[in-house]
């Protein structure tokens, strides 16, 4: 396997963007990776597109509006985690040798298509009686209640950090900080959780540039190294058996420190799918930065916010700086290349040299269908 | 890049299939894949699905339902070439070496989803305003008359020969042959393509695994071979300019020529992507068996017919066979496969030793969204 970086990153403001097609969206997002990256868009081989809902060959009509149309183009879904499966297929096709040069993007026009809760799968007889993506959620969140004695305010900590952070970052849909008190006191959505443990509905668009190692010396970049790129996909034990326990993520993770021989102890700051508070603090200890039953602690400690020892979601993460589905996944590349490249400005995680992004979507207990990213960026 | 064989097919009967569901279509495909090629099912390593409608995490959901769910799944999206796009990443995957057995599958449910004619991209004004798929192929044949003198009945030629082919083929979806006068005397859809110029709406699934040489021969398992695998986007040349100009199709029949160090002279056998009876003209002419403006000729002549010097969709075709989209260029691989093992039966090519298969999705002129793939495979 060949050394690939990341030498581009772009991405548009998250939020509602009702007079902006998806399209416009993604050339933004695309063409502020190429500036970005200094390069000619000519020197693009190949691109992967990740969406859900832009329709058939969204990526190619995106393609045709950056101007660089007749490369192949791959769209790709595996749900929340369709932009971050888009930056995997990149990466493997220039690990492996196939292209030196190719552009992953994703992007998502959300209002006038999702109106309320999505879910894991329409047809879902389970979907349609409620489990909803916010009902699975909840469940998971009162079992965790139980479990480890965690409360709905410790929950809500992770809304008014991720939302203080998201001030930080201009691009966040969300600029404004929130209490505990407005959190608890904000409208139940499914209980336990309140409109404000909830990410909400987003339009934007992300793209990151991957090249081999010797292609950025040849172009005198110096890139932000990719250590490893993990996929999997749902199994039963991660469905009814144990409803607090990551299954999808603990080996996503696995593989992921094994590929970049470093361990959870080793990250400096994480990017994960905090879809709704709960699943923060079930991904923080999915990855391994803690153990199971202790990430709700470590919120209320501070140590998973700015200045703390492993910042998580320094962004605003999904809760604050929104979540257009397929632009997630990149986003949070993004992101974890302006700290790596100290470009992070006033929310700069001091010192980042290892930086982790997790995505995970999908996944009905009873249907396993889901899908989980892990991907470690170095300095 | 290593050598790459496909040592076992599968498809369903396809047809309209309201009984059962998109998820069940995959399994049996993905197992009679297994089962054919003779392996246990969980020394597949990844999985590639191609669907257009089925929703998010539908790879993941076939999977769980084969019995192989945890291994990474990456759903694919390219219109009507999204399972040959599934087989092109499999493909890549195990060439670079990322893995020594794929799955590649793709299924579609249409009947309940889909009703008429459907089009190159939902919001476009141009599709909106009778630009479906058929308006643009109409256009093109009426087009293509104007330049080469064609007629509406070397069009139904076409139809007649390929439904001729299905009721060679039990998994087809039309079991009865057709006349001239049928064809002619058939529904007008656009003029001037009729009913029986166009394909039908389908339900089904197809499914093929892929390893390298190695692997095949460990398994003791002679594979076919997998001669090259090419996938291109549309550019604007290809468009509003020359409407009879296959673009997309002449570029990606050149990269997979100048890839298996053959041409079109060497093609023993082609499944292309009739989704129109003019389209199987405009196709045969874009990969080169022949001139530009011969293809009608050629039909007429039966040089396409089983027992001509190249027969084109020997399995019925999208006309005949049936198209649910994401099965589509799984089932042209199984097709080649069944061909080059002498598996045929009535239908069987003499003595095929290189196949070929073609697909084209999308592409509304003016929005250049398209995708085409053309896959060689060799005995």
């Amino acid at each position: 396997m060949r050394k690939v970086e990341v030498i581009g990153v772009g991405m548009t403001t998250f939020g509602k963007q009702t007079d902006i097609t998806g399209e416009e969206l993604g050339r933004q997002a695309c063409w502020d990776s190429i500036l970005d990256a200094g390069i000619n868009a000519r020197q693009i081989q190949a691109a992967y597109c990740g969406h859900v809902l832009q329709g058939p060959v969204f990526g190619q009509r995106v393609m045709a509006k950056v101007g660089i149309a007749g490369i192949p183009v791959t769209n790709v879904e595996n749900y929340c985690s369709s932009g971050s499966t888009a930056f995997r297929e990149a990466w493997l096709a220039i690990a492996t040798g196939q292209y030196d040069m190719v552009l992953a993007f994703g992007a998502e026009k959300m209002t006038g298509k999702v109106r309320g809760a999505i879910t894991p799968a329409e047809e879902d007889l389970e979907a349609q009686l409620g489990l909803t993506f916010p009902g699975l959620y909840a469940m998971r969140a009162r079992r965790y209640f139980e479990e480890y004695g965690a409360t709905p305010y410790q929950l809500a900590l992770v809304s008014v950090k991720n939302r203080k952070n998201g001030t930080l970052n201009p691009r966040a849909q969300y600029q404004r900080e929130v209490t505990v008190e407005e959190v608890l006191a904000s409208r139940p959505i499914a209980a336990p959780l309140k409109l404000l443990d909830c990410c909400p509905i987003s339009d934007g668009a992300a793209a990151a540039i991957l090249v081999n190692s010797r292609t950025a010396r040849r172009l005198g970049i110096r890139g932000i190294k990719v250590g490893g790129v993990a996929l999997t996909s749902g199994q039963l034990e991660g469905g009814y058996i144990d409803m607090t326990n990551e299954d999808m993520t603990r080996r996503a993770a696995m593989e992921v420190y094994a590929q970049a021989g470093a361990g959870p102890a080793d990250v400096d700051l994480a990017e994960v799918h905090d879809c709704f508070t709960i699943a923060e603090l079930l991904r923080i200890e999915g990855l391994g930065l803690c153990e199971r039953g202790e990430a709700a602690r470590l919120v209320e400690a501070g140590v998973t916010s700015l200045g703390g020892r492993i910042p998580i979601n320094p962004s605003g993460g999904l809760l604050a700086k929104g979540h257009p589905l397929g632009a997630t996944g990149l986003a949070q590349v993004a992101e974890l290349v302006w700290q790596l490249r100290c470009q992070a400005g006033s929310r700069q995680v001091e010192g980042a040299r290892l930086g982790l992004a997790h995505c995970r979507g999908g996944s009905v207990p009873s249907s396993e269908g889901g899908a989980c990213t892990v991907i470690l960026l170095k300095k």
